[in-house]
């Protein structure tokens, strides 16, 4: 990359920074960038030293937005009355991605992961008791969908531990729900791993 | 990503463009940009919006550059009188990567494929022949290194015509090589394919 000049070398060391990009496929990338007309890449440039300044997180469920409160928060036709609980704004696209649930969201943006010293007031977990306190009656049930790993699952087991707390304080009878496991669609037995085809078994269906 | 705020929308498509980017690498990395400091996207930002102005080709061997003539072709340690000539900048960068070559470099910016209407006039062979014929005695030897596939190996046979007819033409004494061609280093011969086993065949050597 040393005998990039400068401005492509700067590029490429700006790309090498992004997950999943070594140098070479930033070297690669940043020479794509002289292939692209002129126009798009100053109106690239232009999204991108303004983004900083235009994104905010949604007031209600800490979605990314430009407005004071985002678009699945300020939608009438979803369910006020569901909320899903996910780890990052990704996994709330995962989700949207198909036409398959209505309900609104909560997102932590991180997991407790001691390892890594994020302890559970390192992310969103006290805006989301305090949301269900304030919403009171209207909270009916509240979905933990963050990964089903280690980490992710110690998060469930403590945001579930505070709920029942403030279920039982406040006198609300919401329920609390964790996102189904077991096999994927399209998953080939012999390629499965055991915890997952342990999970399959508990959560098998009658048919 | 239609539940993008517009600014990550933009960038997310922007990147999606770029080769071996698919739409949720796009959205992952458009997130990424995010969590980066804001000085460190304008920065990226002002590099990309004036890559055009800045970037031009070296006068001599046609290498990118901000100058008039290439970091390579203006450093008085280098051979100017080996010239490789290669398909693209990226080739060139891989010569440069390790310190195996001393001489300049001639860049096509192409190859000849008429199955997508790349004819010889399109990529810079003309410029290297008028810059043989320039040079005329100083030059010694020119390697062919473009690729060794079909369009690469057209390529090399059309410019060695051209090369041999020059020599012909002004009494010039150079030698034109083929980079060589074998197994891989640590390469497998159970996975070798049989055109690369032929060459390694041919190419074998006195041990």
């Amino acid at each position: 990359m040393s005998n990039f000049p400068p401005s492509l070398r700067q590029i490429a060391f700006f790309l090498e920074r992004l997950p999943g990009i070594g140098e070479k496929t930033a070297n690669r990338l940043a020479f794509f960038f002289l292939h692209l007309p002129e126009r798009d890449l100053k109106e690239f440039a232009s999204y991108v030293s303004q983004l900083k300044t235009k994104i905010k997180l949604c007031h209600i469920c800490l979605n990314v937005t430009e407005k004071d409160v985002c678009d699945i928060c300020s939608d009438p036709k979803r369910d006020k009355h569901i909320i899903t609980v996910v780890e990052e704004v990704l996994d709330l696209i995962s989700f949207e991605t198909g036409d398959i649930y209505q309900g609104v969201y909560h997102v932590l943006h991180g997991k407790i992961d001691p390892l890594n010293h994020i302890a559970p007031e390192d992310i969103h977990i006290d805006d989301l008791l305090d949301r269900v306190e304030k919403e009171k009656k209207s909270v009916r049930e509240i979905i933990l969908a963050t990964n089903p790993d280690m980490e992710g699952e110690a998060t469930a087991m403590f945001i579930r531990n505070k709920l029942k707390e403030l279920k039982k304080n406040l006198k609300l009878t919401f329920s609390i729900t964790r996102l189904g496991y077991g096999l994927p669609i399209g998953a080939n037995l012999e390629y499965a791993d055991y915890m997952t085809l342990r999970k399959a078994i508990e959560n098998r269906n009658k048919y």
